[in-house]
């Protein structure tokens, strides 16, 4: 068995349980899931599908909030535990890179990355359909757009978190104006965050049913010393709606776009209340992991049926485990990605 | 603040709670729903979509009740607490001008409205299609249908309680004939009951995506010094299906085709499981409403899920002071409604 | 053989051609269609789906023309012979009954009915969704819009030539906001032209493939000694889209709303190039019929691949004689129409 | 009332339960439902829609298992009181009539029937699309497939369990490669289990809406005096999805394309959570029944939202009374079923 | 280069054009296409789709006739030349197996095949949806129905001119029971033309556009030295709706559902007006060939548009020369077609 | 009336006929359209949507063949006056940038754009779905491509034929992976046509009927003093499929996203035979212009119905002078494209 460690880190406050002795399951939920209820902010009715880093001694986080009249934002929350969070009241105030407002008409599913000393806020907005925004703070109080580094329509993207090969990479979902059905990873790349290029081809859906209609990027990926780690997720069209469900593949180090390894199986499913009943039925959707580099531990964030926030724990030994005995790479995987 | 007042009768025994201290919505429900079960009558599975009314010293309804072959029918209930009620076994025995049987091949949705001493239930029923049907009763007991008064297709017409400008006048939301992914509301005006026209578009979805898909009128509207309060449901198509959630608007008095308030989010949305969990998962359909113009009480009657009852409470003084307070009416909403 | 007369006006110059010796329809095509072709004004691409009436010693007609912005409006024209039109430039300048412009933002199939000395004008328009709008007038210079007879959304509605029963009556064909796939023909009534009432299935699509998507009416009902001779066009929905075929029924005399007889076969299909090639290809739209009851002669207007207007004669024996021979009337059809 | 009695073995340790009292259903609830729960296996994250039987003097079982892929196969299960239920870990290892491996790419939905001393399995699996898959075994350790009896598409389809007219006779639903919209019952006969013909149209989609979309046969017909008893399931298309629920008819014993009776009503709706909340949401799907000849106990497995399998209990002579009193079969069931 | 030879009878009076000297595809037209026009037969309003073969010293056709009620029934045709063709009046009498009128519904797109002195003629009908009818002949005045070979849904199935291996063999495309967007091409067998099995796939849809969506076999097979050639219809799916085209592949002699050759590309696409414009534009449907085998000539009969008959002429040698050039054989093609 | 100019090189050789006395309209069509026919090399079936240039003392052109397997690919084509071409027998070998063979796997609608010295292809591609492609050559013998520019999905991009404030311009229009319905032009920027970003909204649909789905960018925009003068296509929906007409908008010179002037009418709608009826009927779909300074001649060359290329003419003074004559830019066209 492979010896995996993360790269990066040490997070000591890392929430955790252990794994409960009747899971058979290399990914296991924490008990008291849902950690975010409904209405946790006057005017927002939920809280889900969102993103946290640690910060200081503490826990910063940016939450997809679900306003009253139905039309996301962003929200920043902070924690001690990374588990009870409490939130700004207002959404967070974007502003051009002339210090101008600048806000989205609507934001969500954002992820967090911090590089170096900056954090990156990615989401999905509106830029004439769903796409693709991004901004940077260092303080957490005022935030910078950056120019939308894609053209429509896109969605679930994420910066890795350091440059490779000396350019900032980002994830991305390319996808149409309405509840696509259909969706593959792509790699881009950026010498200044403004400019992008070298797009790649990652992986598309598998024939695995679990993710046989699309697959998006979750949590930005997660450096070991056998690659990137991915966990991201995979839809199923049933005749009564689409399931999310999460998987995880392997990235090659320096050349991203290669998949190494591909687990067949999902991590976790929809099988909850919390995560089977709520505004979207049925969604499992990751979009943040803390780790902790010393023990190995991964807290992964996960928006519950759109309706709620959940945390599920491995660690990056069990995972890689399963991902490299469950492993389905093959050719059309790992073919280079350009045509 | 505005005082608001219903322009009404008192009903000192209107159901009713207090809003509990946690609450943060205008709108709060009564803690035992839902008030009626699944198979609460012989040969019928489910009552939903119901409206109530004031009668003598207790309360009457009529009431969606899903036939276990499927096909819905109205049926009578009574009750003295308009929470615990009884139902008449069979269908109601509408009959022709003639006083001939007439029954419809289905009928839902019922609404029930009092002008003056007669009683109108209207309803969606099969006229070629779905179209709204209409019939009166003094007695509960002879109920004759009057003639059809729009061409198909059409769901969600209610009269309102009193002719405005010598017109008795009707909502309702023309449609398709299938599960209709468009719906606006119009009114129209009848002299006599048999003849209708002067149709004016009164609203239709909004940009707020609780209700971009589509709207229709709920309970008949009610009047206050203000304007007629008209609670209706709101649409949006997830990718997992509709969800069902309900808000308001203030009308002008004397040309109610005019909307002079429209709260820009929803009053209650699905969040309980009996509201998220059902035949038709994620509805909250208002039907009803009782008032006391004493206290300014309103109870209103909502169906959840396709599959039961729920009563829901708020004032007309807090309910108005957040429709003012998030009020979204534009010149798109106030135009005559004439084209 | 029944003896079928015209019960109107002679029109002694009405278009004709006698039926060429190797045609087997009932109905023939004028040799020279279509009569009036691209681009027939300046800023109006196609003129097509249009209605002409006898006026004075030549002939009037409301003509869609499709403007160079893809916009349909009403334009008027003239002609000595019916066959060869000279158009206004502008559309028409309908009014509000206040006598201030009311033009809708578009309009498009207009039917042109004459009842005593007035001229109606009923056509298809935007009333927030497709909807039905009529105008009168008596000299062809000013056109009054009347109220709007009916809630959206619905098509190819046409008055009958004179009250029946001392009430006006028009058929119409509900329909949803889009490119309809269903579609029935009703008929209402009316005592002023302002509150309609009385609503009565006529017949829907039937099991002969030619119609079996849709149909909706055409011309005005020409009255015979047999009842209500009615041309109505069918839809059928072929893997490469819709063909518009058309058809004819008789309606009884005093109860219109009753099917006396109904062809199943249709009279006129798509066969020539002006029919099967334009901007809607395969499409035969009858919109507007004169007739001479000295001679029986009907000459049929109609819309050629909404490209190109086109004639087409028969003589009311020949296509009675053909209904009849072809009659499908069955319970079915002739059931009351009233839900 | 009717006499009504399985002709068939007795079964004295079949599953019960007494009817609850407040019951007003012919058929109940177990009350321990669902028998089996999530992750049941490893590698396998659901059982459901599946069959058994008794063998020997406990009872066998062919379960569809959801792999952790999302890819369904059959596993073998063995029970005791045909409740608490083991399973082999892998799935059945197919062969072809050579002995050699030959694994379906995916299978699911058995039923498991006996005829003589021969056990057979039908289930769904990939020929190109959606077809049958038919196997024999005696030992349940060998599993020999048997030539694909039907073209695609086609899904649940059941051997009867004798031979009828000296012929093998099969039920099945002929489909789409999708989540078909359409689905009648057909029937078919085989001198050999390799060659199939003599198709009968057995009966359709009723009028009654809990069946209006589509239908298909669930367990072995269970032979009666009266007839063949089939549990069958029927769907209904609602704005969020289908609802399966299922009802019964009962076949001619000689000529069983011929329809003696069937059911207005459904037998069993969803309506605990079990069946409204899971993978595929409001799912009752009936694969099997064990009867008891001596007591006319009937205990029907059935699938619960793709989730879980649940038992329901009735008597044959229960049931058979619903049947006859709520009897719909009119001229279009009973047509001979030949075109 | 392979020499090529039709295995089967001389015909002389074979219709026949040289090929054009500027023609470079391996098929040619027939220069008087259509040989037959619209409205050729009272109440027909069309003939296309339809069959041919030498009886006697002329030819019998089978003609898919669309009424002018739109519903298609297979006429009697007679020729002389193969190009000049009488039809009997009415629709072909089928009978059931008692001698009893046993008429489909509707029947369409027939083909016809002579195996020893019987004549089968195969076509779709009604049974409870799109399937495949056959009835036999011997004398062209009574026609037998058999049994309906296969279950719902089904179009296009032609039988090989023997028996292989000692089976009657067919081809058909299993459907869905509208405008199918899928079809492969599958093969049964029989021993007695009324029970059907070994059911195997023998090719789909290639990823070449102009057969991309689905294919169907066209006429009988037809023996050569090299295996059986097929021609078939393949289908791609543009923004305007489909177009139907037709190429070739060559089967396994003993084995049919061996694929050895398969062309790349079309042998006929719709170029011509009467190809391009008409019922259904865009089509080109081979139904049957007529071959000599004494000069290798080939005559394919083929319907255009919906609307009309063409044919074209190639020689078994040239067009076998172009499908071996152009092969496109793979894996996915030859595999033995069992699942 | 403004005097317009062409900013770029005389072309004393531009194809030309002037305008007939009878068109009314701006542009007009050459009279010997189509220029190409079928067939125009062995193995390609149709050449259409296809671009040229100057060339020496001739032309140069890059041109959509679709071959017989339905599959398309670019041709280099060469002509003396620009209407007679001749045509090399293979695709374009496309490299990458170490000059070995990089074909993609389809290749269609190319523009060709010269800036400088160096001339780029761009052209829509297989890119894991339809993406833009781009290479370039200074000798038409040897076409390197460069990266991919954007993601996809994208169809429709040109470059600019001149760098902007020092970058790279390119405009293109995002969709998916189907026939996409909807579609806007958007503009981005490169310093080194590597890296891509400043993405800005240019327009979208408008509310004209002709233009009223999906828009998508022509040929390069043609300089001019009063800005740039771009060609677009306009797509409606109609009931039987897309029609795509062409019109004009004027971009500002130095922020082209900027939409100064754009005409409410299309300039050239399908009207001709070989523009109705083909493989796509009812397609004008322009992909080249070639411009003379001295004389303000532009030859427009488009596809039509996909299966024909034509050249329609038309002066800079007399296009542009219609385009401000039907202006309709409003602040929704003029906003300046970012959110």
């Amino acid at each position: 068995m492979l010896d995996v460690r993360i790269i990066g880190e040490p997070l000591s406050n890392i929430p955790w349980q252990d794994k409960p002795s009747d899971c058979t399951s290399p990914v296991w939920r924490y008990s008291a899931n849902p950690i975010i209820n409904r209405n946790p902010l006057p005017g927002v009715a939920r809280i889900f599908n969102s993103a946290v880093l640690p910060l200081n001694d503490g826990f910063i986080g940016v939450f997809r909030g679900e306003q009253r009249d139905g039309i996301p934002h962003i929200y920043i929350g902070r924690s001690q535990n990374a588990i009870n969070w409490s939130f700004e009241p207002e959404k967070i105030p974007f502003t051009n890179s002339a210090g101008e407002p600048f806000i989205p008409r609507y934001a969500y599913d954002p992820r967090l990355v911090r590089i170096d000393d900056t954090y990156y806020i990615i989401w999905c907005q509106d830029f004439y359909g769903a796409s693709i925004g991004i901004a940077e703070t260092k303080d957490f109080v005022t935030f910078r757009r950056l120019e939308n580094p894609f053209l429509p329509y896109n969605r679930n993207a994420v910066l890795f978190p350091r440059k490779i090969g000396g350019n900032y990479v980002m994830l991305s979902r390319p996808c149409d104006n309405g509840h696509t059905a259909f969706g593959d990873i792509f790699i881009s790349e950026s010498k200044d965050l403004e400019f992008w290029g070298r797009h790649r081809h990652v992986m598309g859906p598998s024939k695995k049913w679990w993710e046989n209609l699309k697959i998006g990027a979750g949590p930005a990926p997660i450096e070991t010393n056998i690659g990137w780690l991915l966990f991201y997720h995979g839809v199923v069209n049933t005749c009564n709606g689409y399931v999310y469900s999460f998987g995880a593949a392997i990235l090659d180090t320096d050349e991203p776009s290669r998949v190494l390894h591909r687990c067949t199986d999902y991590l976790l499913a929809p099988e909850e209340w919390y995560e089977e009943r709520g505004f979207v039925p049925n969604v499992c959707f990751p979009c943040a992991a803390l780790t902790d580099s010393a023990t190995g531990r991964i807290a992964i964030y996960y928006g519950c049926a759109d309706s709620y926030v959940g945390i599920a724990f491995t660690t990056v030994q069990e995972v890689c485990d399963y991902i490299l005995k469950h492993d389905s790479v093959d050719i059309s995987d790992s073919e280079i990605g350009l045509r």
